[in-house]
């Protein structure tokens, strides 16, 4: 049977869940696949143009023109669907901050926002910045949700005996409330700066 | 000579310079300074404990009060400071959008920017709130800047050619611009949310 550019995506992705981002290599995939190497590069010309394409499969979602509305409500749609999106396989927000993607569903969804703000009256190169700011915002937040970190509340707790409960209180607090609404809150605090440019 | 923790420190990082963050493994630290693993393990119990004290090293700077003047003025230049901390090491802001450190340094940068939010009249929940999506968004648009990514300029040509010059022309006029001057922008978008709740 002949594999298919589907096939190696789904199953980069299912190695990927396994092992980790760090996990994935061509030769792994090979033997998953029961293919050799070279009939992955037939398909992506290197490890790469893998991850490249990985990380535009992942925000298809995104690319879709969010529903008719407010301009601030339309773009928290979209933060929310790239964060859904990230958070639907592991290391998902790791391998888009280290891909650089200029594939379809990224530029659509870069140029998707953009017309959103445009619409809204920013200007087109303030529009892209905003866009290019809160997908560093969105990224960054969602690493820290999917990076492998040992228990936090044993940690707190070990460093407020160490260092004073006060130095820990709030941050502690904060780090361990819901991520839904601490990201709702980072996302609320740009979405007000950009009002200014309207 | 006694192996001293500050050794172990340095040289975990020279060898997160060379290699990569996933360069490092503390079987090639005890080859590079010449002692057995378990030397190693007398000063960190494990290889995330290490990562923590790297990435709590790594921003001290950002923990010492900023120079007294306007909130805004301060939180910018903490930014900065945290900003020029990740970009000295390679791998600098993964490095600590993957480690969850309550070590004093990292403590403090955060107790420092809340005290200046809260002095400028913001909750202090709402302040503990902020510096997390601040510092989010900084690992966010650092991990970028280091990402290794192939040719930018050549990756952009390609997709223009291939799906529309329009598509790219914003967005990789964006991507390819100044990083200071667009990190400076996003920030300024999220100091400019911060006004409202003061």
């Amino acid at each position: 049977m002949q594999l298919r550019r589907a096939d190696v995506l789904r199953g980069a992705r299912e190695l990927i869940d396994a092992e980790g981002l760090d996990g994935l290599t061509m030769r792994k995939l090979g033997a998953q696949l029961k293919v050799q190497a070279g009939a992955l590069y037939w398909h992506f010309p290197s490890k790469q143009a893998l991850l490249d394409a990985i990380a535009d499969d992942l925000v298809a979602t995104v690319a879709d023109a969010p529903p008719a509305g407010p301009w601030d409500q339309r773009i928290v749609t979209m933060a929310h669907r790239l964060r859904r999106a990230l958070l639907s396989m592991r290391d998902g927000a790791r391998l888009v901050a280290e891909t650089f993607t200029t594939e379809p569903n990224t530029l659509l969804a870069g140029r998707t926002g953009m017309q959103i703000l445009i619409d809204a009256g920013m200007q087109p190169d303030k529009a892209a910045w905003t866009m290019l700011a809160l997908s560093h915002y969105i990224v960054g937040h969602t690493i820290e949700e999917q990076a492998p970190c040992d228990d936090v509340p044993a940690k707190l707790e070990a460093s407020a005996a160490k260092y004073g409960a006060d130095l820990v209180a709030e941050l502690g607090a904060a780090v361990t409330a819901d991520p839904d609404r601490r990201f709702d809150f980072g996302l609320g605090l740009m979405i007000d700066g950009i009002r200014r440019y309207l």
